[in-house]
């Protein structure tokens, strides 16, 4: 037999239903904040992608010579092209530009429960902004495409990478080392992340007072004062970065949201692409599983040769959601049976399809392709699920009527044809 | 500064805005028929679309080994797909099954008007019937899917493969290079048809009747008699394709669409995989030009090795239907301006981002993420072309009150805003 792909999906159409559900939610709860639904190529240059993340993704993705010569591949991600895509027209673009995508990934590599081959994103992002607003918008935004779902056992854990870059680099230690450590905090003992730290040039005092930061894990307006009484001096990116997050805080909790929300330094973000503001989310229940995340990336636009320009954004994985959505029993279910269904008796296809064409004006209706006998229509109904049987006989036809059986109830009544094809 | 591919498009938000609506709408026209949403990977074995095109389609699609060395490719259409879809759970679906999906393709050829690299097609398909209902379900649907988009300037050509195969081989002609030569009548002069028909055997006489079956061009259920009077003795299988068609006639009349179709025994359609009816769609403004078309494949779920079982289906290329639309002036443009844009007058954040969040349960609502003073904001609005604004002062706050200006109008009103955030 013929087999699709490893790490591909088919989506039968029970599949699709719930897919296609939250596809519609995701829409609804971001276009009411103003964002632009957007659609890129899936397959770019080459160099679009490793611009962004170096060389070594081509190892990871699926990179392939076209006829021509040229070196492309299939998007791993959305945010190189939606970048490239704003460059072309930053001039232009009314600012601040909100956009939003569903799209199509590939990456190559081993696929496990919710992690594809070929996979699936929801991607929100706001160019043209450095402020707090634009980054409560994005957590707001974020917080509510979750709850329209339906769920609601998450927590979105904050954070502002210059405050612990301002820590390291203050002391002298390689920021990105550290971030790379920080970042396994949460899959190593104390010792091998005391070990790890000190190996790059941190000392016990400094290393007791990163834990004391790391610890904090709370209501934002709450924690924001004790980082800098932890912390001792900070430098001047840190201090604005400690009140954008507490402004954050503050609109998030005017907006009635806050509890959704906690400050976490521990949250730094491996990619490298995030500058300022980054988030976690995280699920309650299960352990604190990861949910998606995102954050401030005011970098990346000015790597593609555009101006300089803020950015702001964030990615849902909807594999991610689909698994959550069906543990929390929430997994929109199909139902596909036909508003009605029309059995034919005899010769009656001239009323039978003015009656369909009639009701498909506003209802899914189905009939029987082959010419079968009353019961055989009346199963394929039955095995559709069809709602409602209107049964167009010979006799019935002559009197100007014909019969709608209700298939929930088994109740039958007699209508006028003439009411039926209005 | 970094481009996209050649033949590939960027949609931004006023291009994807018509796309989701022309998809929406085709969503809605077939959902009526009972057709269920279905999806497929991008990315298949080579061998898969080598199955039903040939070898030398390789040519032209994005071909490429994957880093364990398989043969795969970016699809080039949907039908292998499904088909393998179709065949994987041919035992469990319930007959007829009746599939659409929108699906990305990708042929490597040179882009021009509305033929890309990168192309969107709607495919349609119902698997499991033979019926002439099935037929007539699938042209109805065709044809109700362009009338739902506000078209109606367009012809479908109707004709059964059957009728001029019988008519070739009767003459021991070969009836695929008869087929090639008729696809190109409208392309060549009428000695040249000649010229290329008599070399492969049909005879002046005989060349006299096929040009009179060809001109038949008319209502379905007034020239089906016509045709075996003219062609002479039929086989049985082309006296059976007649019969479906006269059917198929009967069955759009009684659904009142006949008015959309005609007979016309010159579309035998190239694609080999084509077995009965098939039909072509024409725009009745330019020169005929061809917009889609669709027809049976009875032989394809047996090709990939599930048990025989009929098929009939079309595609339509989203892209056509883009220049199509454009033409008549009927192409949905976007209006992008926000129901509400809230304007904030000093300190007034807390009950700004909770009137935000009230009017957003219903509206699309933006503000303004700088800090700016009115003018700017008002500013802002105008350009985002927000409907009507709602000026929060801290002096009318402090009243209980928030003032709300038409932007069309320019019409002030105050109101409550106990009123505003319920």
């Amino acid at each position: 037999m013929f087999e699709k792909l490893r790490g591909v999906r088919d989506f039968y159409p029970e599949d699709y239903h719930g897919r296609k559900k939250i596809y519609e939610s995701l829409c609804r709860t971001v276009d009411r904040y103003g964002f632009k639904e957007v659609c890129t190529p899936s397959i770019e240059s080459l160099d679009i992608i490793t611009k962004k993340s170096g060389d070594a993704i081509v190892d990871e993705i699926y990179a392939f010579k076209d006829k021509g010569g040229r070196d492309l591949c299939l998007i791993p991600e959305l945010t190189p092209s939606v970048a490239r895509m704003v460059v072309q027209r930053q001039k232009v673009l009314t600012k601040p530009v909100k956009w939003y995508s569903l799209s199509r990934h590939w990456r190559y590599e081993r696929p496990q429960k919710g992690r594809q081959r070929e996979f699936y994103q929801f991607n929100v992002d706001i160019f043209g902004s450095h402020s707090s607003r634009a980054d409560f918008e994005i957590l707001a935004c974020g917080i509510e495409c979750l709850l329209d779902l339906g769920l609601d056992n998450f927590m979105f854990h904050i954070s502002d990478r210059k405050v612990l870059e301002s820590f390291f680099s203050g002391l002298g230690i390689s920021v990105k080392d550290a971030f790379n450590i920080v970042d396994k905090r949460s899959k190593v003992t104390e010792d091998e992340f005391f070990e790890m730290l000190s190996s790059i040039g941190l000392d016990e005092d400094w290393y007791k007072t990163l834990i004391e930061m790391l610890d904090i894990n709370g209501n934002i307006n709450e924690c924001i004062g004790e980082i800098s009484r932890i912390s001792g001096d900070l430098d001047q990116g840190a201090q604005d970065a400690l009140e954008n997050l507490r402004q954050v805080g503050e609109l998030l909790a005017y907006y009635g949201l806050e509890d959704y929300c906690k400050l976490d330094l521990s949250i730094v973000r491996g990619l490298a692409y995030y500058t300022d503001m980054v988030f976690e989310v995280f699920d309650k229940k299960k352990s604190m599983r990861s949910l998606f995340g995102g954050g401030r990336y005011d970098n990346l636009i000015g790597l593609f040769e555009g101006q300089e320009m803020p950015a702001v954004g964030f990615a849902i994985g909807l594999p991610m959601l689909e698994i959550l959505m069906k543990e929390e029993g929430i997994w929109p279910e199909p139902d596909f049976g036909p508003d009605y269904f029309v059995v034919t008796i005899g010769d009656v296809d001239d009323v039978a399809l003015k009656i369909i064409k009639s009701l498909r004006k506003d209802n899914v209706v189905e009939f029987s392709y082959g010419k079968k006998n009353m019961s055989n229509q009346m199963n394929l109904a039955n095995n559709l699920g069809a709602k409602k049987v209107v049964i167009v006989g010979e006799r019935d036809v002559k009197e100007g009527k014909a019969t709608i059986k209700d298939m929930v109830s088994g109740e039958q009544k007699v209508m006028e044809l003439k009411d039926l094809l209005e």
